[in-house]
């Protein structure tokens, strides 16, 4: 049973689809902001988007309709229920509800699944029941890892992002360190995750692998370097991201996808086994869907605490750096918060950490880099550009006002927590590189202060008004990781705005 | 905008979902053989079959309702869009119609999707981008393998489908010679795919690991014991499905699932690397979307042929084991292909064969498995049970047996190629243990003709007039694999029944 013409415009549809026929597809699916459009990636709601989404995604996969079901609701309208067969192999679904409008029939509504893939490759780079097994039982048992590509794991390479890299990698021999304590401690390796190369990015927008779905923030980005590591904790592939923070690569992805993460006191846990970027800020850090496996990954890895964070202090400063947005969703956590004078310029500091950190990455990758400039990402690319110009009277200037901030930052904040956002925004749109340059740099001029301080640094997920993802950050004394995991804890909740 | 006790109806569907509060679910869809509910595993039509799966899976995981859209179609109809959220991560859709009905709102169709799992460890142990790259290149290149885990993978461990033996077995120091010789021609690992364990099933339905799904058959087993790399072909996360065939174990998941596949000639392929189950009937084999591949693949594993292919014939006698809709389907294939006669007793051969494989298995496993038979699911318990009661005695009769029926299998058939179903039935329902049993010995007394002879068999997809997967199979003379690969290609497109 079904309606004059429904036939018709029905396979007239599939027609269109299999040759990417934008224009016919466009007059397929009703004009205006309610039509709807479902896949895996997330809803698209509105006419123009979908239209955005189809002009760039250069085609659907090859299929054939193997089974079609339709439900006549009335004169003007039906569902059409197919069972779709990829020729890649797999089936799928499509539930479209069809109307009749101005005499033609159009999509008002569409749900679209297909087979799931082996895997996410945006994710992960290796995935298993487990990967590793643990290696004993504890405070962990039950929980999986996905462990960076920066990290060893025993018999896998170090992919760090990059496949020229990962190409003459060697397997390694041993776990580092901080992958074997979580195993000991009854956690089993999930897989390893991606990282954006090398993790000199923010982003999470690997030019090689592509970028990892956000769950909380649809069709946004990942946020990175610990891309992968975030993803898979956002989507329930594995409940720890190990991850590193250098200059923010747990904070923010932790802020784009709604996730709890710390990036440690500088040196406090040991980076034996882990591909280094920049000594003077790298850090071990972890990220997790609830504050307290935060803790418990914390009672793994983390020494005993040597200080004890005080008050909870605020800077208008450093919050009108945040789109007002997120100013305004960690600024519920601040209520009733003191708010503290910074004797800091926020744009100077920004510089000086980043010329430290880009010599030192030179200094690190340099010499493998220099000849494999074409491997790396545009983005990737340009920083190592940038690095290899910086002069080692530079670094050195660099290093000595590194030193002095740090000593100055602990000195004013003493005991104090500082709270402020983890990113200047929620996660910017896909594709939309022009939104990235532009939170990038009051993102780091955020983050940069944890990393000139060798601080500990929380993320605690907050909400906008408009229902994204952000985050709030406790900045606390060096050595107070554990009882800043404890405070941060406290804030749960607070910051979701009611949308 | 919504309707009169819409929104009420939509929240008590949501309850009870979440609380598994089946009478409320099954009022609240529509009854009636039209109604329909799509998810990953597939459509399901009519009130009855939603009821029954509802009532076997055990409650859908927890979830919240994070967004929801409404488009009113008229007075009784609305369809209610909401993106959904799982409490582990990721979120999903599902689509609903709703009709008002007798004065109560139900729905009529519905589709669900939810995130995607980090990988199908029905299919999978290990899945990598990829596990092990190519080490060469060569007519493989570009294509992907999907390695029953019972091939050495160098560093990994091989698990036979049994957690208590993977989680003893040491890491693999090379690669299986078939492995090996993939990877020389150009294909990379994609993964370690999952078998039944001990590949001493045909059914593929795995105690420990579950089912892998069987894209073309929603709802039905995918057949064993190659049921990882079956599944893993079909589902297009590999093109080459490596696997072994003792009894069938590569014919039945390509017939259950439409695939191609081979039996080689036993003892042609070097099966170093593979752990045995039965050494007098265990060969290499592998399973492939199109036959032009599985060509290809032989051109890596197979020697050059020995032996030329005749003419195809068939046996009344064997069709008739299969049920009438496969024999039909294969019978397309038959056509115009001569009858000759079959001077064995189709039903005493089987048990001869099963006495030997028994015998075997056990001399090969039963010192493992005497101590862990409660690692082991219950069929393979019971098979192995049965094979510690066979004497050494019993086993020599049955050898000799088998010598003078493969003389005599071979003598018979001469250079002719003898045409049969490769399974005796299309893949029975998951959970159906009584359509299992009552189809496993008319199968294995088919692909039992090809075990005992020793000889090559190439599993060709056809289609029931149902519409479902089904298997013809040509045995042909021991060293023709290559040849009679060919020959098979030359049947493709002509077993599949228009629907």
């Amino acid at each position: 049973m079904t309606l004059p013409g429904l036939t018709e415009a029905f396979w007239a549809y599939e027609r269109a689809l299999m040759a990417n026929d934008l224009d016919t597809l466009d007059r397929l699916f009703a004009p205006g902001p309610t039509t709807l459009r479902g896949d895996a990636a997330g809803l698209l709601v509105g006419h123009d988007a979908i239209s955005a989404f189809r002009g760039g995604r250069g085609g659907a996969p090859a299929r054939t309709i193997v089974e079609t079901h339709v439900q006549v609701i009335d004169a003007t309208h039906a569902l059409v229920v197919a069972v779709t067969e990829l020729a890649s192999g797999g089936r799928g679904q499509q539930t479209q509800l069809w109307a009749l409008q101005d005499q033609a029939w159009v999509v008002t509504a569409a749900h679209v699944s297909i087979r799931a893939a082996a895997f996410d490759p945006r994710i992960w780079r290796l995935v298993g029941d487990p990967l590793v097994p643990p290696a004993g039982t504890g405070h962990l048992d039950g929980e999986t890892v996905a462990v960076k590509d920066l990290y060893a794991v025993a018999g896998q390479r170090v992919g760090a992002g990059n496949p020229a890299w990962l190409e003459h990698a060697e397997p390694e021999a041993v776990h580092a360190w901080a992958v074997q304590r979580l195993l000991d401690d009854g956690a089993a390796v999930r897989g390893i995750s991606r990282t954006d190369e090398f993790a000199y990015s923010l982003a999470g927008t690997n030019a090689h692998y592509g970028t990892p779905p956000n769950p909380k923030a649809p069709h946004r980005i990942s946020g990175g370097s610990s891309s992968g590591s975030a993803s898979a904790v956002a989507m329930g592939h594995a409940t720890i991201g190990l991850g590193t923070d250098t200059g923010g690569s747990i904070r923010v992805p932790a802020a784009y996808q709604g996730l709890w993460g710390i990036r440690t006191t500088h040196g406090a846990v040991n980076a034996e086994g882990v591909l280094p970027l920049s000594g003077s800020f790298d850090t071990v850090g972890w990220l997790t869907r609830e504050p307290g496996l935060l803790a418990r990954v914390g009672r793994s890895l983390l020494p005993a605490d040597s200080a004890v964070p005080g008050d909870v202090v605020t800077v208008d400063a450093l919050l009108a750096l945040a789109e007002p947005a997120v100013a305004s969703a960690v600024g519920v956590l601040a209520a009733g918060v003191a708010t503290i004078d910074w004797p800091f310029d926020v744009a100077a500091m920004l510089p000086v950490f980043q010329t430290l950190q880009a010599y030192e990455a030179w200094q690190q990758h340099g010499a493998w880099v220099e000849s494999r400039m074409d491997t790396l990402g545009a983005d990737v690319r340009g920083r190592f550009e940038r690095a290899a110009t910086i002069t080692a009277a530079e670094a050195a200037q660099a290093q000595g006002e590194v030193a002095g901030l740090r000593e100055r930052i602990r000195a004013h904040l003493g005991d104090r927590v500082l709270l402020l956002p983890s990113a200047s925004s929620a996660a910017p749109l896909v594709n939309d590189a022009a939104a990235l340059d532009a939170v990038r740099t009051s993102t780091m001029q955020l983050t940069c202060i944890a990393g000139i301080g060798g601080l500990p640094a929380v993320g605690i997920p907050v909400t906008t008004a408009d229902g994204l993802p952000a985050g709030a950050c406790l900045v606390g004394p060096a050595g107070s990781d554990r009882a800043l995991i404890a405070l941060a804890e406290g804030f749960a909740d607070r910051g979701h705005t009611q949308i």
